[in-house]
């Protein structure tokens, strides 16, 4: 059983009473933070942050001792499979991530190794351990993997790219080899959030970073296809308590119907989508997080405030007629970025519990 | 009077009856041809090529003699406004666009011209008329320019940008001194298009590249309401001919309803939109333009014709069941890579062409 102090996410992941909305932030645990640039500049390295369960547990927490926040989330990279895979993981400062060995052909696909990721990446299990004993149960810990065509595009294109030239290539070009890239992808971030979850994770979230860029049928075929294979493979209770999923494809919004029907709890959304119509699609089905610009933090805290309230007002009071629930977890629609002013981080939360209070006794 | 030797693009425009589905390709007139590149050579430099208007000809026909495209546009650059605006555009090579001099704040929006584009870009208009006399008559000339909200993230963030900090920056944080930036880039825009017209060309677009990027109230606000004030402002006719209007929303397709109902004769759509859903929401108002994804055009020239085809039948016969017509025209979802192979771009529009007619005697 989970006994926390602020079980706040997870009964809104389950779409049950909750006397205000529980609010956290993609990448909360990162760069705007001074005290996480200390603690990377002790690391050496970002790699050397994430692979290490001290540092990530530290940097996990950082958050949390200054904001009031309703969730942790493991601090990781969605590119840690790739890196089990023996694909030659890098971090360049100020350049974003590199695969020294892209694997673009169909004979590079068939030669990777699924891993034992558990034994891989033991130092994220680690971590979630960790992160767990240390957060003593005061709000439930988020577990995390980036979607298997997302991690898919790294290690087609070597790293970041803007147009993905070289996946769309190989989906259009070689689709076979392509799904068997991605039914590998699947199968280890299967096991890796499982795995998590076996080490303490509470709530699980996919990232589909970049479904988005996708054709309406190739986004069905090529990315939601392998999350809902993953999603229907996940553990869904440790210790009696479940242990709820998340999906967010940024740029998704078109597809909300789609994604809703993979047998996921939450649905998270980017700022483009308009709360209350996405509601009334598939409230009913799903909880919703999000879905704040980021950029908004970069306005006064006076304005950060407006404009949080006009998500939840979006969103609009959670109990319905019938007095069942609907689900809302504010959130970014994206990751914070980090040159965001702390403070005006602290302005948020506190206009989203005192508004969404306000709301439930309206 | 229009004599055209090709009047498919205006048919399809108008949802007139016409016997295949006409195609032409954003930025088909670019890099990706070896001629293109030997002008810009000679010309020296982006600028040096776009401000001569015997350049800018020279190019605006060389798609048309390697491809039977049913419609020529322009060449030129949306940031033409900004430059008659004296804020100083560059172009660096390999890094895009630069405004020397960005506008950040409300007292350099109010110091801010609202230029006589007919004066300060004589060269588009001169580009313009040439164009239309070495057509002569064989294909439609398209005229075009970026939306406000589009052309303002150039001038406020200085080039171009991934995340538009300092344009959220300002709507967010000085919302009335943007909207001050709008108004006299939607009169400037205004003037500029009706410019075009006046030097003969036969249809407009408006691109709103960096609309998708808004959340739904951002966009109508800032995006969409200035780009119905343009098309509002538009001259509709010449010569006894209709102008019709295209607005293209990159991201926008959770908008088309909205984006319909501006009073533009077509709306372009990107590769995330399903064409059947949109033409079933709008297409009985509105004709639609799109939407192959470019980096199909990296694939082999068969698949190219395979998902010509399936745009195409996703579309579906444009003569409904009551005998009236409802509008497309092919196109990219974007703008045509510089790196696609020219012959793949043949493949593409002799699929569309053949495939079109097949479509229409089913």
């Amino acid at each position: 059983m989970n006994t926390l102090a602020n079980d706040r996410l997870l009964r809104a992941l389950a779409r049950e009473p909750v006397d205000r909305t529980p609010v956290w932030i993609m990448r909360q645990a990162g760069r705007y933070l001074p005290e996480y640039r200390a603690t990377r500049a002790r690391a050496g390295s970002f790699l050397g942050l994430a692979t290490n369960p001290e540092f990530a547990c530290e940097v996990t927490l950082q958050p949390l001792a200054r904001f009031p926040l309703d969730a942790a989330i493991l601090f990781s990279d969605i590119l840690m499979i790739p890196k089990a895979m023996g694909v030659g993981l890098r971090f360049e400062e100020g350049e974003g991530p590199r695969i020294e060995r892209p694997v673009r052909s169909a004979v590079e696909i068939d030669a990777l190794p699924v891993p034992d990721v558990g034994q891989a990446l033991r130092f994220v299990m680690d971590a979630v351990a960790l992160i767990r004993r240390e957060l003593a149960g005061r709000v439930p810990l988020i577990g995390f993997a980036g979607s298997p065509w997302t991690v898919a595009t790294y290690m087609i294109e070597g790293g970041s790219s803007r147009d993905f030239p070289k996946s769309k290539g190989l989906l259009y070009g070689d689709p076979g080899a392509l799904h068997r890239l991605l039914g590998k992808l699947a199968r280890a971030t299967t096991d890796y959030l499982n795995a998590q979850v076996a080490s303490g994770a509470q709530a699980l979230m996919i990232f589909d970073t970049w479904g988005g860029i996708l054709s309406p049928r190739a986004y069905c075929e090529f990315s939601l296809a392998y999350i809902k294979s993953v999603v229907g493979q996940l553990r869904r209770e440790r210790d009696g308590a479940r242990v709820p999923s998340i999906v967010f494809t940024k740029g998704g919004g078109p597809w909300l119907e789609q994604i809703a029907g993979i047998g996921a709890d939450v649905v998270g959304l980017d700022w483009t989508v308009n709360l209350g119509a996405a509601r009334s699609l598939v409230g009913d089905r799903v909880a919703l997080q999000g879905n704040l610009d980021p950029n908004v933090l970069f306005a006064p805290p006076e304005v950060v405030r407006q404009q949080a309230i006009a998500v939840l007002d979006s969103f609009g009071p959670p109990k319905r007629a019938d007095g069942t629930w609907d689900g809302h977890i504010f959130n970014l629609g994206h990751g914070i970025s980090q040159h965001t002013p702390p403070e005006h981080v602290s302005a948020l939360v506190e206009a989203v519990h005192q508004h969404s209070r306000t709301l439930r006794q309206a």
